[in-house]
């Protein structure tokens, strides 16, 4: 059996959230899930990009970026080879589009919010922890705003997380570390929210195709991930995350 | 209603597949889903990557282009910014894996088969067009290496095909047109083998979430256009398809 | 004898002219000479470079680009290199300049027309063939302002066309294809208006140099080149062409 | 009196090192001085660059970066500008000079060691922190291979360490934060040798010049934060600095 | 009258070239025609590109770039906005050629010539005389390969020499400086052996079309300034330039 | 002894100062320092960059480049790798620090002067060299500027001129060539003032560490460079240098 004793097929890693992780940044959170250590960074910036401007609605965008040694060998650094890998270009275009589906974007206003996932330390599951992560210190930056200067509409609605499943020697995993995942047949990422709808579904046959059956398995076992995952969440941010949820009218 | 008397929620845009449509490209479709059109090229190279040098195996890879007005309003080439964008770089990825994955890079041997697919005009499911183009313009370099020296195992297991589905206005529709996918609530991206089995999943929650139920519903529409899109491709290969799926074994 | 009974040496090759190619494009045209199929799309945009901020005056610029297939061997795509090629450069100058020659830019007023010559396949001529065609599609963008919205002079002042000529195993060719161009000591691109006048001459003695009596029998072969695609245009464009060459003054 | 009660004008701040800091790399270090935070990751790779080919020797280089958050306002990421900044090229040049001076590297043999200092907060002082920790992981990176594979001269032969002096309203501190940093008239980086030699002197009059003397007290100063540092790093390393300074003769 | 007193429409600039002017190039250049200051360097390495690997056969291309302050107001570089531009691309593409035209590369053997042609001042005809300085140096490095290893057949076969004509104000003139270039309706480029004959013809009607006769009347003038040119050229060279169209074959 | 009889360990190579070295620039001196030739053109823009608009100050910032045949073997140009190299970027950071220092940004204005300098052949210090001309070429510009509308205050504080020192087989060396830094084991740049004030102390032990003692050595025989080149500059401004260190009002 491919996890020996140590953990469940249906179990997440052990998760660490340390907020406020550095100091000049709106929203820090420090995350850890297993041996994946992601460092998530929110800045608020007091403009839109050109598309937005004067529709008096906010943005959100991700950077994703790995740092050189945090993989097992050396990886070269973007800007020696004057490219963003497509991988880099699809992750941050996720986390973006995962964390932006929550917000009430004419409820923020005109302001931009930059979130910075860096890899400290990659051992599988880095776009998902990275999604789980961000959350928690776009919560941080928002909250920070609404202190300086309360919202109407709490612009956050929901709650967001993420998680990876997949099929490894025939084993349908939740969690998978980098080993497991170098391995896995079919690969699958999940964006959820905390009322266990959807945001993103991504399943792929790596290697070979898979029925309907089986994609029904994974996404049962997404949403036991997702669930504890959303957990994780809670804990950490316990009455900081009051206004996510209250339908967004404050009074 | 949205579509019309014109076309039904659960039915595909017509499909015109021009084979050979240029004289030096291995394989080179034509593909016209509705008003979408997408130039598909496969080039063959006697040279892998890299990562491949001396394990006996081939490689596919998949270049994804608009032309600067495929769109309705004029697209800066990626040249002129000096960067590929992120969109771009995610299709091009997903083109690539979707053939990959039907193919035994193995029995093909130390080659690599170029796809190129450069939209000509684009009205909605660019990225699922040029797969199931480039199925086409696949087989037919396949075809002309097996011309000229047999495979012993035939690389090519099964088609593969790709169709959108998403949530406009509230209705379940198959094959979003541009002026549907723009107003898409949800929108899904199904690459799916002749024997009903999945490559890829992607579904996206543009702007709410969606239930598992709702996830079920498109699935099952995507499974109706994938039908329609592989008869296509039948029609348009017809004896040309005819060692696809034999279980690949040549004799 | 080189070319065999197929085309005399002062031949060009067949002309197809195809208008309204795609559907966005103000203008756009697909122009096939032989086996050369070049796509060309004019696209109106209301502003012009900084540059002319301010002058009342419009600007045609050109772009032009081979797709990576349309060569007898991979072109890899300029993006990849993150260069545009020299080649290019040149090509897309000599359009651009070739179509404002013949254009009133002050009468046309602070607009600039994107001209997009994308070579679907290249078999020799494509740069001449590329202001032939373009030169249709700047007629059709400019029309359609003028439909809208009458010019009180109508910019386009002449036709222009342009064709090639050649010195191949010691004959003077007209409108050389590319296995013709490939052996050719001296080469020529001539650039022409439809009143015999020469907007751009250029001759390179590619392996050896020329005298100005051979200069003068290349001259005289392109300019019934000339005269045969101008007729071409003519053809293609029909009524469409009335108001080019009246002087301007619309009353 | 600008530091306050809180830190004496010779006294460097409260120093951190955490060694393992990630499990991949060779040698990796999170150095902390002050609110300064630096990741200092050490990898070795088994060949040399293309001018050191055949030559029996080894090479360090190292790469640094600051991530877009450990600074007060964002920074955007190099790869979005497509440019190294300036500064940026010369503290890598920098640290990497640092480290090639007193290391043997005839002894290290064909191999290049990667150093890469990744800034997760800067408060001041991020190039002489990041050669102080790049040392450490140095260190232990070669202890890696020694144990592996014992070297006949031990390759490093000194500590080095670096610090910063400044005067800031005409007071000589040493170890500048941000804050005095940015009021600095002089500023000045010193790197030297745990036996008292200097590797590297930089001083600079950002705003005016300075006399002999002053750069006599500037280097005075220096001298005892290099104490300070060097005491630091022995406490770090312990029984593993053994080798250093031994002669570099093992027996 | 245009020019004044100062200079006859028929009559180049005074022209003045310093050979050996920078010491480590094979071949060193600055040429001087009126107030354009060229220097041009040839180089000679010992391998060829990659195209021409094993065909025992030389190459020779050239670098053209200004200073940024060779021009009135200062021109960006190229670095700075990560892009050469088109006008750049053409000419040193234009000045390789021109040189090719004239050498044997099969005499010269598995070398490339570079040749770097500075703008040191622009005042006009910089092209021009990048040729026709590039032509000194490039015998120069020649002459220097044939002292220390005579050639079986000396690879330089003609003189080669450029110069430019164009109608300002109705009136033909030779030669053109800045002032005049920039009014002229006409522009024309022509690079010539001593045996009178045609390397390049570039004519462009920059803001109107031209006649047959008007060709006729700058090609008949362009000639009378290339044989000022070559003169030039000769005097220069002097005895250096012996082995230059003696057919080629020594002994 | 290494220098043989030609010059004195603390000697400076002959300087030769040629001012108005090119027509446009508004400063434009050609500087040779023994057979390293620099070109310093000094222009002036009248716009400041956008962390300075609105604060009624200047700027000064300074390129510096080696053309490709300044060096032994030809150096690819930054264009052709789309970098620009370390060496490079930390010269011209320098050169700017340094002339910025000795001028009064608020007297100047809001302008800014571009000061090129690009390298025509390099024997060793080209970067001092280039501090030594760029002066004397920022001077010939202010004055344009002050004799078209005089400042208020004159904005030249000091002179400003660099040199370099060496540690060179054991002796201590004024004013390195190339052959003499390739072998130095300390090399020490610094820039200083007619006031004997420091603006720039920087020294690297290349191969090996330096003590006390020996920096104190280099400063002093730095000291008797830095009065030889000032005298130098004087001789070349003569009057024109009048308005520097006038204490700065003019009445």
């Amino acid at each position: 059996m491919l996890r020996g004793q140590s953990r469940k097929k249906d179990q997440v890693r052990p998760v660490k959230i340390t907020r406020n992780y550095t100091k000049y940044a709106e929203g820090s959170v420090l995350i850890e899930v297993g041996d994946t250590k992601v460092l998530c960074n929110a800045s608020i910036e007091e403009k839109v990009p050109p598309f937005l401007k004067g529709k008096s609605e906010g943005w959100i965008t991700a950077e994703y970026n790995m740092l050189p040694r945090s993989t097992q060998t050396r990886k070269v650094r973007d800007i020696s080879k004057l490219k963003i890998d497509g991988r880099t270009m699809e992750i941050q275009r996720l986390i973006g589009r995962a964390l932006r589906t929550v917000v009430d974007l004419k409820a923020l206003g005109e302001k931009t919010i930059w979130i910075d996932c860096d890899v400290i330390q990659a051992d599988g599951g880095t776009r998902t922890t990275a999604i789980t992560g961000s959350f928690i210190a776009l919560v941080d930056a928002v909250n920070k705003l609404h202190k300086e200067n309360p919202f109407k509409i709490y612009p956050i609605r929901n709650f967001v997380t993420a998680i990876s499943v997949g099929i490894v020697d025939d084993e349908i995993l939740l969690d998978l570390c980098y080993e497991e995942d170098s391995k896995a047949m079919v690969d699958m990422n999940i964006v959820m929210t905390d009322e266990g709808e959807y945001i993103e579904v991504q399943g792929t046959g790596e290697q070979k195709s898979f029925s309907r059956n089986t994609l029904n398995e994974l996404l049962d076992l997404a949403e036991k991930g997702i669930k504890q995952m959303i957990h994780m969440q809670k804990e950490s941010l316990k009455m900081d995350s009051l206004w996510i949820g209250t339908g967004g009218v404050i009074d």
